[in-house]
């Protein structure tokens, strides 16, 4: 059975798991980052249906993730470009993959982010800009935003703080 | 038909997309984030089947993402507490719900994440702390780390720049 869809609901993380939430998803997305542009690339690179590529490609054009650009006439080929909406994933997929280092690989960190310019490894965290503290759990509470609901208004009338361990 | 699983990739990408990268996954942590504890307060929290839910909190538990607190004998009831390896994603659900803020709520950001000390809407972002520069397209390579396999080693002879746009 498919599962509700999560793009009506009023929070920012269940429209992006909805959106982003799937392996093959990131995992093509993650292609993509890497240089991989045709069908064949693709398909080339994942243990993936080429049906289930063909879908997954039509969803992410389709949520302006990727965008098509022709490259030969006869038989009709696509590029397939990141749109400025997906190279802003590239960071939390990022801090996503820095998760999996540090949780999910028992033998040792399997691939190291670099600073492109000079080569050095990276420090991946993620901050607030404006305390230059580490967001992390205790120290984060959420408010209703601007387009919130008015269900969400009415549940964060005080600020809930995340994270607790108790 | 069940799609291959990511878990044994030689990506730390793809491992975490195997272990959270499922909608449901992702809004039980937010939920247990928020505070939600039992399996009741889960329940009414999100649109979820109680057979959806009972097998994904089972799948949280085996991960070691979720722990289980017996607080009631009779009948059986337990709390579930988020781990440390659980505490340790909230930085990425953060970084990816401020993406769906950008994104994905043309009626204006949804929820802002606030310092929960000073109540400040935080400005999130992904950086090397290295170098204080954001991590962002362009700017990253992937090296092989210590636990590569062999053929990501081949593949990463070269650093590989992540995020080029043609």
């Amino acid at each position: 059975m498919k599962r509700a869809s999560f793009a009506k609901m009023n929070c920012p993380i269940a429209r992006a798991a909805e959106e982003v939430g799937e392996g093959w998803v990131l995992l093509i997305l993650r292609e993509v980052f890497k240089g991989a542009r045709t069908f064949k690339e693709l398909e080339s690179r994942l243990p993936i249906q080429p049906t289930t590529l063909a879908r997954r490609l039509e969803t992410l054009c389709a949520r302006g993730l990727l965008e098509r650009r022709p490259y030969q006439d006869n038989p009709p080929r696509d590029l397939h470009l990141p749109t400025p909406k997906a190279l802003d994933l590239l960071p939390v997929l990022i801090a996503l993959g820095e998760w999996g280092n540090r949780w999910l690989a028992p033998e040792g960190r399997l691939i190291d982010p670099v600073d492109a310019r000079t080569g050095r490894a990276m420090d991946v965290a993620v901050i607030d800009l404006r305390s230059g503290q580490p967001v992390k759990a205790g120290g984060i509470a959420l408010k209703a935003g601007p387009g919130a609901s008015r269900s969400t208004r009415a549940a964060l009338q005080a600020p809930l703080l995340l994270g607790r361990t108790t």
